[in-house]
């Protein structure tokens, strides 16, 4: 029988991390998930080889960056230079009102009127205030470390009088009760997530074999996305403008630009560029190309990844 | 007599944003500075003229951008159109290790071998981290709101078992003892703030002429630096690249880039570029240039101000 692989994600279990790797590995025998307590926790995984996957958020759409992997994939200290991207997973963000019974009242509102505490993740309150502001004005709220955290403590009372807000996973992980589904405020409410692996594993390197969101069977005509990270002379003026030029040539569109503080010194940063394109058959040489070039505006320019869009996976 | 002017710096008192305020402007009677509870209080107090200049945190050179200033600089919903950048001031980070009183010990270190309990605000915790690992290793660790709060809770407790991380300042406010001074990580951990005003206010439109750390009688020989924001259609190919290729093409060498969900579709963004240059007795209207060009290509060009690079003024 072939090995399991082993996919770790950010935790605790039943966080939307979890979700996510469920939706891109599947939870049948072949998959063996578990999780990490913090974002350095998983990269450490990867590094060492103690998984072959982790699944880590990179950004929401209404929150924006994730700046914890941000600064684990600058690795200033060059402990995890062989973790790279391989994937995303984009994950749309639901909210539930969860309590730790199935409620006496016949009545919805009833069973809203009952409740005087709520408990979750300080992100979900801002996700969810159109329904909070109609149905549980005034009402005390607990801020706890995850949203299946929240679902922990209120599975535990059955009086109807605590409710957590979480997704729909963490209810039925803790055994509790979904009084109202979809209280988030934005239909659109987005988590991407970055699937990460070790450069130097043979066991890790075919992702798409592995993913239930598709394969790559037809992979040429699909787009590549690509996350590459440099440093510039905060006085070289126009370096930047420049370094963006380079993939501009090469013919990559940017979708996403970030910085961090270098920590060299003050002022000086470290970019993420993301970039896509749909390879042609004499691109093979795209990345290194692009890197070789920056490598005379830029330094410290580092390839963390190519893979396969998600949203393309999907489609 | 004159009137005082009034200036708003995030709260509470003796925060760090109070410390650049008396920093910039001084505290004798012709400044009246008060705190504002929030980020969207200071702002509005700004939009609404209840206050001159408001002092908020935008960037720490160890922690990166703050993004509850970029949302309100963002202004989405179009509640703060008024809403300038007049100048910005950069604030070595310093903590202390304070306690309630003066302690009956002698040796330091008995001192801190009675303490069993430590406060502060989180983003502290990490800017400390050696003092702490070195002198106070499996401490307790109690997070607050902010350090100033720290030290009004240790400042109520006299037998020397509580201490809080924050800067001289709070101790000097809360009647507290400094214990230790510099316990901070890194002598370059340094806090940029903002000095905001409202574009059409007369009364706060000569800024510098309040400021203690400078003056503009030698303006034209000192760098400039502006602040603009836009969008960029996600789809387009090298927008991103050309829309600073037109501030390189205008001579103006950028100095920072965030960006922030636009909240309108997701992966779409608010840029916030940050530029500067030494102005030419015939570029008055560069940054009027700029937003022309900047719309050909992207849109929601906004000029958030233009002001004298803190450091220039205080050199």
């Amino acid at each position: 029988m072939k090995d399991s692989i082993r996919v770790t994600f950010l935790g605790p279990a039943a966080s939307f991390s979890h979700q996510a790797a469920i939706d891109s590995f599947g939870k049948d025998d072949s998959v063996s998930l578990f999780p990490s307590v913090s974002f350095a926790e998983a990269f450490s995984a990867i590094q060492n080889n103690d998984a072959d996957y982790a699944v880590i958020p990179i950004e929401n759409s209404t929150n924006g960056s994730v700046v914890q992997t941000l600064d684990l994939l600058a690795d200033r200290q060059g402990s995890n230079e062989d973790v790279i991207v391989c994937a995303d997973y984009f994950l749309t963000v639901q909210h539930c009102l969860i309590v730790g019974a199935r409620p006496v009242n016949k009545h919805k509102e009833d069973s809203f009127n009952s409740i005087n505490k709520l408990y979750t993740h300080p992100q979900a309150w801002g996700q969810c205030e159109k329904f909070l502001s109609q149905h549980f004005r005034g009402i005390e709220r607990q801020d706890v470390s995850s949203t299946s955290k929240a679902v922990e403590i209120v599975a535990k009372e059955t009086s109807g009088r605590e409710a957590a807000i979480a997704s729909k996973l963490a209810a039925e992980h803790h055994g509790a009760f979904v009084l109202q589904e979809h209280i988030e405020d934005r239909a659109d409410n987005t988590t991407r997530f970055l699937v990460l692996r070790n450069r130097l594993s043979k066991q890790s390197s075919n992702i798409t074999s592995f993913l239930k969101t598709g394969s790559d069977t037809d992979e040429p005509k699909k787009k590549r996305k690509s996350l590459i990270s440099f440093m510039i002379e905060h006085s070289a003026p126009g370096a930047l403008a420049d370094a963006l030029a380079v993939f501009k040539k090469h013919g990559l569109n940017l979708t996403s630009i970030n910085s961090r503080p270098s920590l060299i010194r003050p002022w000086q940063y470290i970019f993420f560029v993301e970039c896509e394109h749909v390879p042609t058959a004499n691109d093979e040489t795209c990345i290194s190309d692009i890197l070789k070039e920056l490598g005379t505006i830029c330094h410290a320019c580092r390839s963390i990844g190519s893979w396969i869009d998600g949203r393309d996976l999907i489609a």
